[in-house]
């Protein structure tokens, strides 16, 4: 007998039918013989349906009030599962953030969780509950609701599994697995069994929005297995997992992508300490978000220094850094939007020469200028003109024989 | 400076413009030097379609699920009322019931509170905090969450003002007082400036349905004045208070009547101990409520009982009770539905005869026939034919002077 934990999203519990199909489910896990926890998001559209309330009375919404708000969002599905649950004839309890002993700190809308008192869930498995946990959601030490963000209820449920010691945390999405590419992109994307946790953060990262990078740093940190797989159809899925040092490495995992791209290219920058910090932090003060930094070579303690953000933040980082940029006494400051990413991941590239080489030449020749460069270990990023992502991507995934 | 405790009805907070209403409201009373604490029920109908929903899922949902459930209600009302404070360049905070420390019993769906820890509540007050509880819910010793069942939120409004010591609980909703008689049926119905608390009871247990009667034994047992007004006007509305011994006793306070009444007699009963509890006992753990009950004086020790329940109780109550009259000896058992209940209501009537004498002659002008009586120290209560309920308030009113 396992214990398994279970996550199911907003999507998987959008109405009373499919809360009762997530019943089924949970049910046929717990028919196995194993003691299932499960973490549920907020029914479909809630959350959203809750913020727009809370802006047509506060325009600045207190993100205290709001965290409250939005946490009785995820506590109604749960409710409600527990309750289908007990019309199939299963015994099973809800618990909110609070009582299933998940204590963050007190950054209200993008609270850390900072332990888990397994306590309480603990004692309910033993008495034979099936146990349904609040996503999404924690509590402070003086008792005041948090949220944790982007990708909350994924958490959730990786430190659950973490703190009870389960077997697999499995996360039921509206998608059957990871895939090589996007395979609205790319038809021919094979669906992956397996993939490595460090492979699944920089996919995860770097535009495959499948999984949050959270819950698969969480897991890798404690070395849980998560497995991917939809909560509509009995495919098998992809397991995340830290074990696959055996399989043969020679090989790119998958392409990821990203169309929200925008770009700021500071230009002629004297290069002395303490530039960089004074172009990002008044960024990180007006809340915007940098993705890639990439800073050429100086010529003559001169420098160009480029970064790209999201879309949407583009006018507000420009009114930023306009003035900044001018004080440092850089020759100027130009942004281009309209920008896109696309990216080679996999584990298998780190000590083998000649992917970055591959990639470049594919998007060569389909005639497709790089931008920017950026890489890690085991990722090679390109930033092109958004219009050519879907080519990218195409080309990259033949160039790889990622095809089934 | 005082402390005051209101609290706002669903009806008060049913919308964002209601809820910004009741703000404006609440920050009055915070501009006159005042500690506020504000109690909130849940927005119009959001608790019913919570209920609905949890009954598409389980058509018996289990009692704490429900309870945890039905509790988020209040919840998003409290924090969109502290929202629109905040809005308004007020301090504010919300609290769920386990957060203002109301501990209660795990009877769920009807918890009872059995003590307030107002620390956090004073922790918030002392910080300049206008301070919002969600009504309706508490927390057991196991961190559960409870709801009161019937009358809750005044409930908590009262309990809170209890122990944090107020000066007044405020009570806030769509009447604008307690009337001498339903408006609706006596437009000359005049509204009371004060009522005692006893008076108030016998009163809203009798069918005026303003204030639940559970906040009003409260506020008597620990002697908070309670002031019923209107939320949508700035009418002075009706304080319930111990302190109107001074005043003159000689008047009946105000006619009280209820049109939901079905009578079950059970004839020909022996009189001997242990025959009204085998009625009784078996009615009670088919959870039907009795309301009034009458034995007769017993002739050869024989008598006939009779009772009242709910309309909607009549045809469970009928199949409890006609197999115990048998199995006791009674010769039959026969009801009636379509009756109702009219009482006139003051402490002045306590000492002073005449009332009843009155009460039923003016019912006799009217041609309408008594079917029982019952009456306590400051009510005297009449079950007649439900069609004539009408006439006999009006009839009443106008013989017991109450016009303005």
């Amino acid at each position: 007998m396992a214990l398994i934990v279970q996550k199911y999203g907003g999507s998987s519990v959008g109405d009373a039918e499919k809360i009762k199909n997530v019943a089924r489910r949970v049910a046929q896990t717990k028919d196995k013989g194993n003691d299932v926890v499960v973490v549920v998001s907020a029914m479909g559209d809630t959350t959203d349906e809750l913020i727009k309330l809370a802006y047509q009375i506060n325009e600045r919404p207190d993100e205290r009030e709001l965290d409250m708000l939005l946490s009785t969002g995820e506590i109604i599905s749960c409710t409600l599962l527990a309750m289908a649950l007990e019309a199939m004839g299963y015994e099973a309890i809800s618990l909110s953030g609070a009582q299933a002993g998940i204590r963050t700190d007190a950054v209200y809308s993008r609270a850390r969780i900072q332990k888990v008192d397994p306590e309480r869930v603990t004692r309910e498995l033993e008495k034979g509950n099936i146990v349904i946990v609040a996503g999404f959601q924690g509590i402070t030490d003086e008792m005041d609701v948090t949220t944790l963000g982007r990708g909350g209820s994924d958490t959730t449920a990786v430190a659950l599994a973490v703190s009870l010691g389960a077997e697999v945390c499995q996360i039921y999405t509206d998608v059957e697995g990871i895939f090589t590419a996007d395979p609205r992109i790319v038809p021919q994307a094979k669906k992956l069994s397996e993939i490595g946790y460090e492979e699944m953060l920089e996919l995860a990262t770097y535009g495959a929005k499948v999984t949050h990078p959270r819950a698969v740093e969480l897991g890798e940190l404690f070395n849980v297995p998560i497995l991917v797989a939809s909560s509509f159809t009995d495919s098998p899925g992809t397991l995340i997992h830290g074990g696959v040092s055996m399989e043969v490495r020679n090989k790119v995992k998958g392409i990821a992508h990203d169309l929200d791209v925008a770009k700021i290219t500071v230009v002629g920058v004297p290069d002395h300490p303490g530039i960089a910090a004074s172009i990002f932090e008044p960024l990180a003060k007006a809340n915007i978000s940098i993705d890639t930094i990439v800073q050429n070579a100086s010529i003559n303690k001169i420098t160009d220094l480029t970064f790209t953000v999201a879309k949407s933040h583009l006018a507000k980082a420009m009114e930023v850094v306009k003035p900044i940029a001018q004080s440092i006494g850089a020759s100027e400051c130009v942004s281009a939007a309209k920008l896109g990413k696309v990216s080679i991941i996999g584990t298998g590239m780190q000590n083998t020469p000649g992917y970055a080489a591959r990639m470049f030449g594919t998007l060569s020749e389909k005639g497709i200028n790089i931008e920017l460069i950026t890489t890690s270990e085991i990722r090679i990023t390109c930033i092109i003109d958004e219009a050519k992502v879907k080519d990218a991507v195409q080309a990259l995934h033949r160039a790889f024989e990622l095809e089934g």
